[in-house]
């Protein structure tokens, strides 16, 4: 029998095993469902335990517990440990759901139902393939498996995890299924994810809100320099202008840029889809290289003054800013931080004074397309889909990923099965039930050639 | 018993009448206070009652009512119309007041609360030297009063009752205490104000907030062309860029300027009183002049994206801003709103909308020094400060006195007791108790004076 028809002899047995996972409503962000997180975490045991790991055991931390199991073949072999995460965004808004977000089913082709991508319907991928591997004797490495309650909360407690049992979970490579592919059709791998560096600034003029009928003209108005500030940040080629800030931007090989080319995009339906009247960026780059290979930066949020109905005519004391910038290889967050701040207070006017306060960072995460693991990724992906997957460096940054490489060492293979019409943190979430069983396979696949 | 004699014999009476419509927060700018605006309207009718008017009528407009009262002596004296408001700016940011804004109080010689000075304070003033004035006979011309509670928010509809009711507002002058003198050994006449007109301006990206990982650096960001635009409306000379902004600002004569550089003044004492680090304004021109009589651009308020605690990735759809303009002789408000829209639709990149909404405006106004009422004014403030008052333009607003002028055609003497640490408009407003005893002697004085 071959792979394909022995996944869809199992299937109704894995379909139900998956909905027993998705019928708990394990919502890391509310403390309503501790329970559930526990329930949760046993069930993810039991399961691990009947794919056929040799043992599972629940770690509790000071928040949600963490599932450990593992598959030892052979102490020399080596080792792959499976990466998802078991707990889910909340359901709200309810009303906007077509069926119970917590009772799972297959209509219309699709398994719906909170989690059903992100990240349940993910880690049963790897959870049965592993098992199927195993059952068929096309293991030939050992499994490890890790299973986190809190990733849709900041992964609060996985970092100490990991600091305090680096032994055990000991690998060459860890493989994540919690990404998304461009399509069922253009089979695509993440091979990297920009890091951040966030600051909050703080401009301040005079030491109270003053009257701008009478002091307008003769006081600074921070607000006014923080905007001449936050213009003189990016230049009309859309370079940032901070000193030194590419100096370790790593250039893109040609046939990293080729693969970016191949990947079907187009601006007009790409701008439609934002709704914006049009699309910017740093000159002399793709919308697709503007957003996975360059450095970024943006102001997300900004106040000062009066924002309240009608009208005040006040002349503020203070303006506000919080200012992001994604980063690439190899730009170093903290470093970055560094040259930010010293670059405001140059901007900064001497009648003005500016204050810069770091809230958040991550360095960026590159995959070499080398790696023995990403080949045989490549591989089992191009078997099943029948084309070449492209790799892809995505915008968005899973600190996770960063925290497996600081601490313990470890490349991860972003092995994602998603697409962009799941729903993922959304209402009426979803997955295709023909590309979960041929994800299954794809990973299957990747056992038969990872020795 | 002299004039100050008596006042004193009254001030507790007096004080309790003014703390009486302190309590009530009879803030315009917010639609809770709907109810409080009539409470106060009605307060202010009892209080005009019994500081002696024949008669007092309350008029309801399609927003908040107008007080009217009247003491007609003798229908051939001539007549003064006095013009307050009982409205007051919102208190907010609560934080930073030291007492409640409504619980008004006498502390460190101060009168502490909002409304202490604008304008409640002021008009106050002007009640109760009419009823001394009346009560020891030196009333010798017809007083009426008028008072709307719509002044912070742009008086929407003073000038419609002004048209309705020429016959009954009819008068020589108007006085109007709701502006400051240089100091309180500094006694100073305001003689012009600026003209405002003030507008908020939307800036739209995207249709929706985005993830600034996945989206920054291909959707333009709306908080960055807002700011760039800003930035672009002063240049490096403190000058503003609209085009034809400048083209009907009068001349000043030498001998006004003359008056302007003899006002005591210490940019040094100044830039200590506001607490800024320096001092900044339109290259060629004095901080009296940058005030008085020079145009100037403010942001009163800018707000968009994440403005909460902590740190949220987003690129946002929308960002605003509040920005004012404040004018001189012979700028025109509507002029220049069309002035500015144009100008700001020109600097906006195409990638983004731009929306420019007119909230408020009104006309600069000057007034002359021959006038007969300012004449009797000069000499009541020598006779009671022992020094004659220095006539200032001012860089504030009151763009009643420009309807005032234009629609019953009647000048307006701005016989303003406030002082620049009465922090109007802010946390903490107050007014010195001392001073507004000798402010109801000043305006005693007048009318002993004014036949």
């Amino acid at each position: 029998m071959n792979i394909k028809d022995l996944i869809q002899s199992r299937q109704t047995q894995f379909l139900d095993e998956l909905f027993s996972l998705m019928r708990i409503p394990s919502v890391s962000g509310q403390e309503a469902h501790l329970q559930d997180m526990q329930d949760c975490a046993q069930r993810w045991k039991e399961i691990l335990l009947s794919s056929g790991v040799d043992k599972a055991v629940i770690f509790q931390t000071k928040g949600n517990p963490i599932v450990y199991g593992e598959k030892i073949i052979d102490p020399k072999a080596p080792t792959v440990l499976v990466y998802g995460h078991y707990d889910v965004m909340p359901e709200d808004p309810l009303e906007l759901w077509t069926t119970a977000p917590f009772e799972p089913r297959v209509e219309e082709g699709l398994i719906k139902g909170r989690g059903a991508d992100d990240d349940k319907g993910q880690s049963m991928i790897q959870a049965k393939a592993f098992q199927l591997a195993l059952e068929n004797k096309l293991l030939a490495c050992n499994v490890k498996f890790l299973l986190e309650g809190e990733e849709e909360i900041g992964s609060i407690h996985l970092e100490e995890f990991c600091q305090n049992n680096k032994d055990l979970l000991k690998a060459e490579v860890i493989l994540v299924s919690d990404t998304s592919m461009l399509g069922a059709d253009t089979p695509s791998i993440t091979t990297g994810l920009r890091g951040i560096s966030y600051w909050e600034v703080e401009v301040t003029g005079a030491a109270r809100d003053l009257h701008s009928g009478i002091f307008g003209g003769a006081v600074p108005n921070p607000i006014q320099e923080l905007s001449v500030m936050i213009s003189r940040l990016i230049d009309a080629e859309g370079k940032i202008t901070i000193p030194g800030f590419y100096d370790k931007v790593q250039a893109v090989s040609a046939q990293e840029k080729a693969m970016m080319a191949a990947v079907p995009h187009s601006d007009e339906a790409y701008r439609k889809s934002v709704g914006a009247p049009g699309l910017k960026g740093e000159k002399g780059y793709t919308t697709i290289e503007r957003t996975g290979i360059r450095p970024t930066l943006d102001v997300c949020g900004i106040w000062g003054g009066y924002t309240g109905e009608g009208v005040k005519t006040v002349l503020p004391s203070k303006a506000y800013a919080k200012i992001s910038t994604r980063l690439v290889p190899d730009q170093d967050y903290q470093e970055i931080g560094r040259l930010f701040e010293n670059h405001l207070k140059q901007l900064a006017p001497p009648e003005v004074k500016v204050e810069v306060r770091f809230k958040h960072g991550g360095n960026p995460y590159v995959c070499s397309l080398d790696l023995p693991a990403y080949k045989a990724t490549e591989a089992a992906y191009q078997k099943v889909f029948g084309k070449r997957p492209l790799a892809l460096r995505r915008g968005g940054s899973i600190p996770v990923i960063a925290t497996f490489e600081k601490v313990l060492g470890i490349k991860s293979i972003l092995m994602g099965f998603g697409l962009e019409s799941d729903a993922i943190h959304s209402p009426n979430e979803n997955y295709p039930f023909d590309l979960w069983l041929q994800s299954i396979e794809v990973v299957v696949e990747f056992y038969r050639r990872y020795k």
